[in-house]
């Protein structure tokens, strides 16, 4: 882990995305099935929401919505992204700030990966593993 | 961020509790206020259960359950722990192993802290700290 290196050394480029109309129960599923805990709404091939499980615990578990709700009553519509060429280090100083846990990445003023908490421990265990190889 | 650290130097000892009655939607307001992603619950002081925000989406929001549910119900009765003097770097592993965002550590058989991947977001930037102070 260089803690000076570009955030696209370290982002995941496979965004997983659902529509606006989809359900949040649709939406949950396709977290557990691709094991995030964030995705991005999708709209005729632009990103236009993001939502994490937190959001989902404040905005539906909370208020008792239904799960047939549409992820665009819960979305959040303004992105908190980073361009793709932010050292590691400044990308975790603003997450820590922020008190987020992904951080969408864009280039170009185009949404290409995100990067989160478990890119942060995959990132660590490359680091050990290389300083092992080292050895 | 010294890999070969005992976990116990980078894990947090204050555990945020509830009880196996508590409902659903009193546990997610607690993990709301509290900015937290899993939640021990706690029975006469002993942990006898632990759930995240992930169990709360596979458990509750996919079948459609309640907030009215109590947490007893979707608790993990089988705890996952790792004792205190265990190092940073093989914590990381298991967390990856099992794909987990929370660890429980352990001492003397009772559970003392746990450690989490915003965690291991401050020890990353603690780290940094101390490199920057050494320049």
């Amino acid at each position: 882990m260089e803690k000076g290196a570009p955030i696209k050394v370290y982002m995941t480029r496979k965004l997983i995305g659902v529509e606006p109309e989809d359900t949040v129960k649709k939406a949950c599923e396709t977290m557990v099935e691709f094991d995030i805990g964030s995705l991005v709404v999708v709209e005729e091939g632009r990103v236009v929401g993001f939502f994490t499980k937190s959001d989902i615990i404040r905005r539906v578990v909370i208020p008792g919505l239904p799960n047939s709700t549409p992820v665009r009553e819960i979305m959040s519509r303004e992105l908190i992204t980073v361009g793709s060429n932010t050292p590691l280090q400044d990308v975790l100083d603003l997450m820590a700030k922020k008190g987020v846990k992904h951080m969408l990445i864009e280039e170009n003023g185009k949404i290409v990966g995100i990067f989160t908490l478990s890119d942060l421990l995959a990132a660590s265990r490359r680091r050990l593993e290389t300083a092992i190889a080292a050895e």
